[in-house]
């Protein structure tokens, strides 16, 4: 293991947080917060320590960079990002415990949004930007890790995006780190970019649009009022409608879509199972939620389609407290918090390819039983599907849930009890935020013992990475030479 | 289809349901109860409509029992003989309305325990005799089923005896039914005589202990007294644990064993894995009860040891009310319920062999991740397991994990809170019999309503034929000609 060229690299990305810290302060100014103070002294920390570790670690060739250090970088980023993306709110005070403030940012970076605030509203305008900061840096980060850096480790990601991307290989992103990056950034700034403006023509000051606009993108759902977007117009609900949607599809159809090609998007499987996913659940909740109550067709509609959406997408917003709902209709909620949106999307959980993948070799099975002679390769937008990729989604499935019924577990043995524990460990590996009982969209995770949220940081960390990229690191092999 | 032969088919079972109902008549004499009549009248109903299918529709040539008709038959016969199978309730009185009768016959023939009597000593002894033979019965026809039928349809079970039966292929049961039956049925019959001794040594009279020992070996789970097994002494209780693991045995386990090949059995790696789950989980449980309370290091060991083997393999016997121990504690009861006894066994769920290959598949991938280039089989009792099965072990744990979530939301849609719903769907789907909250282990599934008593013998009857089975009568290509 080649560690000064680990070291080096965390250094780099250490300077860049700082660099983002640094970006809250107007914010700061503007609106006369006390937090100005804690930010710079974060930055200034951060920043230091990604020169300490650049200039303790002279500069190996970049050729050094092998698997295994890859594998290394990315299990460390969101560890440390989230150590020292804790430090405004504890500097502030305003998070004192390492445990709150590590959790907060560990659900920023990993796009979570499960918060330990019971008030939201009281923190300073630059720390509530410096919260949707990290969501949106952790948005960056797992799409470059998913479709760039995944791919060229050959490992999950490759083969998800091989499977994913239609039509001839010209078509395809460019496999280079560096290209597809600035890329795929370019997507998600602009993203960014429409989200502000049309929740401004809403309007929304800047600083709230910015905001809730890096929510969006990254599928996180750190909100800035303790009501999430319950108090916003039904404009300004469509809009972060529309674009946790889109935050929830794969950046290639993005690129796809830039470029005019929009048959190769629509003839995608995995696009149209993840609309129809939304629609079907709509509808059922839709349904129930118009027999029952009295809000009125629009209304109810768009409460449906905000939570469904929300929760697929593993953002996390709200605009109702699901758990008041029928009980069918929210546990169809939580059933939705194990899929996910689409894969390379900023979206956690399983991802909708999988499910479909599953859905795929269930029904070959069924049919093989009937036609033990049939050979028929299952097929994904048009191409054959390889039998180890098929493998691997299976096994990711049955890991995630083996993963959830283990945090699950863990949470039990620290005192949550059962609804709860199962709600939090769903809504934290899937990275979604809310959950079930006192975690719902309403409640927050504060009164949880540091134990249990110690746990929950490591779900959400897991979950994130797509559990191979974390369990890999325990695995004795990677550490022999 | 050749509808003749499938109805000649059911005519024979029938029969044999007939005579088995008049088994029963000794016990009721000899006890003096008040439901000779019904077992008369369901016997002869039993009987007449058996003779009347036989009659009806004239022998075609055996020949004609194709593979689509295996199926069918397959999936009939545990419908029709739970039907049949409820007359003496219902006749009788004690069980008058035909979805507690169904619910119970079901849970008799499915081998899973689950009753909706509050007050089981209330009944008479002939009737209870009748429970208790349902579960010998289907223990008999689930062991036909997996190891002797399934094989001959090439489908699942036939890849899964295959990858457990250790050693040279002389040393495999005889693949053709009539002879593998004759067998295995020979070893059941065995078993159910040896424990009959046993108990009665320990004191018990004839009835009780042929009632226990049909459930035991069945691993079904009916009980004769409303404590369940807690008010007999530690000699029946470690008899009884001792006799559920070797119900919870692959059966060609004991073959070997009966012909003194101890070496086969114990190179078998899903023997050791199941052996190696009782152990552990025991060893916690007993751990937890231990620092927790004052009933002494053997009594603790015994209470642990019971709840772990009766849910492990899916028999339900109680000894105690584990939902009164450490919430973490009946969690990983809980847990054990989705794992279940080997396959080949009279056990429900998954089987542990499934579990085992995919901790295999995962632990292969992560190798794989580490070293690309490697390529290696995952062995299986020194074997190369085949792809088509892996795909198989692995498609059908997700296929129950998505069936067990499916039931939970049926079960709260009818108005079953959320611990009792899932608890009852695992429950009733992987053949335990008593759930969580109040389907628990001095519980009942009385209180429910009578959809969800359908939701849940729907459950138990899709557990029982592994899923696929039924699933594949819904398959469109499984129609067409």
């Amino acid at each position: 293991m080649n560690w000064k060229i680990i070291l080096r690299t965390i250094g780099i990305l250490l300077l860049i947080e700082g660099g983002f810290i640094f970006t809250c302060l107007p914010f700061s100014y503007y609106y006369g917060g006390d937090d100005a103070r804690a930010l710079i002294i974060s930055g200034v920390i951060t920043l230091l320590s990604g020169f300490s570790l650049l200039a303790l670690f002279k500069s190996s060739k970049a050729a050094d960079v092998g698997k295994k250090e890859g594998y290394f970088i990315v299990a460390s980023t969101w560890m440390i990002m989230s150590l020292f993306g804790g430090l405004p709110y504890m500097i502030h005070g305003s998070i004192p415990s390492l445990a709150d403030a590590f959790f907060e940012a560990m659900s920023g970076f990993t796009t979570t949004g499960a918060s330990i605030l019971t008030d939201v509203e009281a923190l300073p305008k630059g720390l509530l930007f410096w919260r949707a900061m990290t969501h949106w840096i952790g948005g960056m980060g797992i799409i470059v890790f998913t479709i760039a850096i995944l791919p060229i480790f050959g490992f999950g990601g490759m083969q998800l995006f091989a499977a994913e991307s239609p039509g001839p290989t010209k078509d395809k992103l460019q496999p280079r780190i560096k290209e597809t990056a600035r890329l795929l950034w370019g997507i998600y700034v602009f993203m960014t970019f429409l989200e502000t403006i049309l929740l401004m023509l809403g309007g929304m000051n800047l600083w709230e649009s910015l905001c809730l606009t890096f929510s969006t993108v990254a599928t996180g759902g750190f909100g800035t009022r303790n009501t999430s977007i319950g108090d916003f117009s039904p404009f300004i609900q469509y809009v972060i409608t529309i674009f946790m949607i889109l935050a929830g599809t794969h950046f290639s159809l993005h690129y796809f879509m830039i470029r005019g090609k929009f048959k190769l998007v629509w003839r995608n499987q995995e696009f149209r199972f993840y609309l129809f996913l939304i629609l079907i659940s709509t509808l059922v909740i839709w349904t129930a939620l118009g027999v029952l109550s009295e809000t009125g067709i629009e209304s109810s509609f768009r409460l449906a389609l905000f939570q469904v959406v929300s929760i697929l997408t593993t953002t996390g917003f709200a605009t109702a407290d699901y758990l008041l709902w029928p009980p069918f209709t929210w546990f169809l909620l939580f059933l939705l918090m194990f899929i996910g949106g689409m894969a390379g999307s900023t979206a956690g959980s399983v991802k909708v390819v999988r499910v479909l993948l599953f859905l795929k070799v269930f029904r070959q099975q069924i049919r093989k039983s009937i036609h033990p002679n049939m050979i028929r390769n299952i097929m994904f937008n048009d191409q054959p599907v390889q039998q180890t990729i098929l493998g691997g989604a299976l096994t990711m499935i049955l890991l995630y849930l083996i993963t959830f019924a283990g945090g699950t577990l863990a949470l039990i043995i620290t005192n949550v009890p059962f609804l709860d524990a199962a709600g939090s460990a769903a809504a934290c590996l899937g990275n979604v935020g809310p959950g079930l009982g006192a975690e719902g969209p309403v409640g927050n995770y504060a009164h949880l013992t540091a134990l249990s949220k110690w746990i929950l940081s490591i779900l959400m960390y897991m979950g994130r990475l797509e559990l191979f990229s974390v369990l890999i690191l325990f695995a004795p092999s990677f550490w022999k030479k």
